[in-house]
């Protein structure tokens, strides 16, 4: 199902009103890379349109999915420019800036901001473990004070499995109370359920966003945003779908959710980020989707083809056409 | 204890012989900050100075005790380059050059080499976890092959409840395997003697180093290089005078280590990096030195005053006179 651009005018997080939240379904973006592991621009903006036309509502760079924290900050803001000068909104993109090293993170941030786009995804710094909420209150503090507009819009990654460092309740009000509306909401990358359930409650203004479409629904059902999912990166058009049935209050949003999530749960068998390479490689007939930056590996020959056959078996299909 | 400067040159570390691997008592080197958090360099240089001439035999720089990941890239090059230009020689400096991202390692290790600092500390990237060592080997061999020269020599650093990425002995011997010589050692900061035994048994000819001198005796007796430990800034030369006891089979060396392990015990009570700033803030009646870049934060009050009452209990004093 592809969708006419000009569907993203419909959607929540372009609506007018001051400071509009993003909403709805949001994508990661695959990082392509050319044989000597830079980042193939051309690639990752084609592909960056094809998730927009395909009805994602926005575009998550630099997150996991796109395997940021492996670029350098130089190749980042060279990535994000290359995508703004080919034509993507700043206003449909969120981008990642969180980094290990605070002025990493400032860096980012201010350039975020210089090339216009107000949607900042910041993981905590994630080398020490076990660092307490006023040293990440510090970083999160920092990092807005010294790059962010007032017009910016604060997203925690929550992403404990890889970070190590959670971000707990706690360290949520206590940059609110600091700096107020500039906190908008929190990507759970959790995969708990329960954990996304009492942030909607404890956060009821916040747009939480589940990272996974496994909560899309429910999440919604619940006061939630939407989702930032990355398997979106190959399921954008069914994921939407999902979405658009919710808010349409359509009979059959059970039966869109409950095949999204089975594609997921195949997907997610694997390890994601070389799954989903994979999987464009192999719809887009284009083996060079599949590299990785190390340390992630491509999958091997055997998972490769395990993956195609489970998702064959669910009529799953892409289209790049 | 000052030991005088020249005795450097008896170290193992700098004897004669092509190739000769690091060996003794290393410190990794504390980074004092100015009121805007950027680097004290003339303080770090005064520190660096203050650790040679008590009796280190080199300087780890720009591993955790540096806080090296809270830095970008071009603050760890200038802090270095800052280093080199005050006097300290190449020969006595492990430079950390392993960083989340693989263009940040090659720019770091590039740099290095052409600053003359031959001895590489690499952490593996660090945010994806569960990776395989096929892509940890990937990252290193880039690495090496983009960034080092022949001479070169690689100390692995394994972190693991940092880092959340183990070195395992199957990617050591992979890139021995593939880099031969260039792999020279490794710095064990797992805290697990076991850990630290089965590598010094696995690889003889490596220079194993445990990440603390809690284990530097054990170490040296079961075939260890001595120790990298975070707790040189403040107990340097005690920490020597162990070693120095060990090579000439003295018969006051385990009542030595006793002492130097006691001082860690006291120290380790605490957050590591904070406490050593703490300590090194009172000893040279310098708050400043008390600052740390978030996510770390200062010892609170409470936490300062029981720090300074144990090491007083064991009648610990720093001399920076």
């Amino acid at each position: 199902m592809a969708v006419v651009s000009d569907r993203i005018d419909e959607s929540p997080s372009t609506q007018p009103g001051t400071h509009a939240r993003a909403a709805g379904v949001w994508s990661p973006v695959l990082v392509p890379l050319r044989d000597d592991l830079g980042i193939d621009t051309q690639r990752f903006l084609t592909h960056a349109h094809w998730l927009l036309r395909e009805g994602c509502h926005g575009l998550a760079l630099f997150g996991t999915t796109s395997e940021a924290t492996s670029f350098s900050v130089d190749e980042r803001k060279s990535a994000l420019e290359a995508v703004l000068a080919g034509g993507i909104e700043p206003q449909s993109v969120m981008i990642g800036v969180g980094c290990a090293a605070l002025t990493d993170s400032v860096e980012l941030t201010r350039h975020a901001v210089a090339a216009g786009v107000r949607r900042l995804l910041m993981l905590p710094p994630f080398y020490y473990k076990g660092v307490s909420d006023e040293g990440l209150h510090r970083s999160y503090a920092t990092t807005l004070d010294r790059g962010a507009s007032n017009d910016c819009e604060l997203y925690f990654y929550h992403f404990p499995k890889l970070s190590g460092v959670p971000i707990t309740h706690g360290l949520i009000s206590r940059l609110r109370a600091s700096h107020g509306d500039l906190v908008a909401g929190l990507k759970d990358s959790s995969g708990d359920w329960e954990h996304t359930r009492s942030l909607i409650e404890a956060f009821p203004d916040l747009a939480i966003f589940p990272g996974s479409e496994s909560f899309l629904l429910r999440g919604l059902r619940a006061g939630g945003a939407g989702c930032i999912t990355a398997s979106a990166n190959v399921n954008p058009a069914a994921i939407r779908g999902v979405y658009d049935a919710w808010r349409a209050d359509a009979g059959d949003v059970d039966a869109r959710d409950e095949a999204i999530r089975a594609t997921r749960t195949a997907i997610e068998a694997h390890a994601m980020v070389s799954a989903l390479k994979h999987i464009t490689a192999h719809f887009r007939n284009d083996p060079a989707w599949r590299r990785t930056r190390p340390p992630l590996t491509e999958l091997d020959a055997r998972d490769g083809a395990a993956l195609l056959e489970s998702l064959a078996t669910l009529g799953f299909a892409a289209n790049y056409d």
